[in-house]
């Protein structure tokens, strides 16, 4: 993909409401047959008497379900629907047509089959007792817009029970493709990324993942904050973890304390950030303002105040979108016969990603459009390397 | 299509193992896109942020999810691998390839989307309570391949729990097919279905549905076998309940009582049916040996018997094949909107089947072909107008 065509994807068009809802008639998705069912013979192969042959070689030797159906294949996509977007807690079957949107990334973006998986219940031990039950049905998970803290256990305890890759995508998703971007941003400064006083925003799922795979890369010195300022032991659970293993300088106070000197803000949250407080940061500052669809800050506004500006959204440059990871990351570990996706996987699929970028990097091209066809082979490469890799 | 084509299509050669095997490498489903995700603004209409306009859609009425989602129109098929063609209980990952088969011919025969969910425990309070929670997901469930007794309770307890059509095929599907035939062979031979005198052999689940729908279409004399001879009220379960409604003459013994003056034999268990007993039948008999992959008794044996001789068999005439009915039965439920597959709905779709071939019937075609492309539509226009029928 040329420059030329990376500007045009971006400056595309607002669609309207009747497109939308007109696209989304009888759903996103369809099912097909990889052979015809046209005659007596080709029924007698696909299905009886010819696929008790195969339904007995099966019974005989399990590890043969994964080359003669499809679920080795098959990414299920899985959500309770109580952290949708930025719609919140909103259902099963309104998170529907997104969970029906992320199966067809599956497939346009990795070539993988995905369908799918809406629950109506949103206890954690219902939910890891459902996949269990459903195990044969699938090769993998891909837990989506669960909503945090329950996300980390629920994912935590699918990991435990299940013998396949699992990943909760707004977690590692996300922190994948800001590490690859965070990297691009040094190489395009020269400095390394051991040396940033980074504040992440955030301490929901994404936030919490992005510190533990920035830490994982190197960064020695990040700020998280929540709602209530910057996390110290004194909160609970998750939050508590990192608050040991994060602000070695022990800033205390909130926001304004926190990005005073900053070198990279790393905004995970819907809270806005004021740009009297973007004008604290130190010189040559980085600002990622992921939320979705409204940015912490506008990118017009932190870019009078910081060199480097990256959002999620298409209408600007250097797009943070989780296309760019999870297709390639879920290929890579199915096609190495992954029973996890590790830390090791996630750090290459965050470098993969970087590499395709690195030769043609600038400040508003840190990471690859998300229509590189570049990426997808190159993350699953890696995985799949990272994979076959001891820890 | 052609009667030319019909013998052709029967007279096929039995595929090789190899073509078999090669014909399930990687499984026989995929999924696909309903339209391109090629570029940034195809992403912004099925995927952020168009979707979340959808979603909020939703949210607010949730019925708005059966237009656009693909769930309205998605069959999963589902099994707990406990009773699998011929092969018994062989596990759910043994059994997807079959359900893989029966998802593609929901395509294949009624254009509907399908998934199968195969489920590792085969407690029936497991299964509702998975499937209850998968709601959502979904838009009709057939259940299939569960081993009897287990399957009627299971298949009660889904009605119960789920608002969208739920259908055993193996009960059900089998029955519709079974008493399609039967109306055919009865136009054939100008004999009216309630003055005949049925032996339904097997009280499985097949047997039970075949005995159940043949009552509801005006049979009044069936004795009912299972492996301990004429099913009476000493049995437990769905059996006494079938023994208080069969058996009018009050016949007792086995197969060889049950047969003297028969003029239709239904063989639904895997028991053989010896000559000299099915010589005791009465002239112009019925025979309809439908086990699988082996008939109760060779066609060429039963012909020397029996006017009219059915079987499972593609390389035979008369094949009673599932697929006559289920891809119609549920296409019109789903078309028609309806929340329970009723006994007036299998009873039309019955009469639908023996519609399409009444005006070419003859002693080897009492149904139609499995591929006559008039089947299926004929099946679901008569099942969607009895589903707005009131009982």
């Amino acid at each position: 993909m040329t420059l030329a065509d990376q500007t045009e994807t971006r400056a595309t068009t607002v669609p309207t409401r009747d497109e939308v809802f007109g696209a989304h008639e009888g759903g996103k998705l369809s099912t097909g047959l990889t052979a015809p069912l046209g005659n007596a013979r080709d029924l007698a192969i696909a299905y009886t008497p010819g696929v008790a042959d195969v339904s007995r070689a099966i019974a005989a030797d399990p590890s043969l379900a994964a080359r003669y159906t499809w679920s080795n294949r098959l990414v299920a996509v899985v959500s309770d629907g109580t952290a949708v977007l930025g719609l919140g807690d909103i259902g099963p079957r309104a998170a529907l047509p997104v969970m029906e949107g992320k199966s067809a990334l599956f497939k346009s973006f990795a070539g993988l089959d995905s369908i799918p998986v809406v629950l109506d219940t949103t206890d954690v031990d219902e939910i890891v007792e459902t996949m269990v039950r459903m195990r044969p049905t699938f090769g993998a998970v891909n837990l989506e817009d669960v909503s945090a803290p329950r996300c980390f256990e629920l994912e935590r305890r699918l990991i435990e029970a299940l013998d396949c890759p699992v990943m909760h995508d707004d977690q590692h998703g996300t922190a994948i493709v800001l590490l690859a971007a965070l990297r691009g941003a040094c190489a395009v400064q020269n400095r390394p990324l051991s040396g940033l006083r980074i504040v992440v925003s955030g301490a929901g799922a994404a936030g919490v993942a992005c510190t533990r795979i920035l830490l994982a890369a190197g960064a020695t010195d990040i700020v998280l904050l929540d709602s209530r300022g910057i996390v110290d032991a004194g909160r609970g659970g998750v939050k508590a973890d990192l608050a040991a293993v994060t602000n070695p300088r022990g800033v205390t106070g909130g926001v304004g304390e926190a990005m005073a000197g900053a070198d990279v803000f790393v905004g995970l949250s819907s809270a806005t950030l004021p740009e009297e407080i973007l004008s604290t940061m130190a010189p040559e500052a980085m600002v990622f303002a992921l939320s979705n669809p409204d940015p912490e800050v506008h990118p017009d506004v932190a870019a009078r105040h910081a060199s480097i500006v990256a959002t999620g959204r298409s209408d600007f440059p250097n797009q943070i979108n989780n296309v760019l990871a999870f297709p390639g990351v879920f290929r890579g570990a199915l096609d190495a016969g992954a029973r996890r996706i590790t830390e090791r996987m996630k750090l290459a699929a965050a470098e993969a990603i970087f590499s395709v970028a690195a030769d043609d990097l600038a400040t508003d091209r840190i990471v690859p459009s998300p229509f590189d066809p570049r990426v997808a082979p190159a993350v699953s490469a890696a995985v799949a390397h990272a994979a076959d890799t001891p820890e």
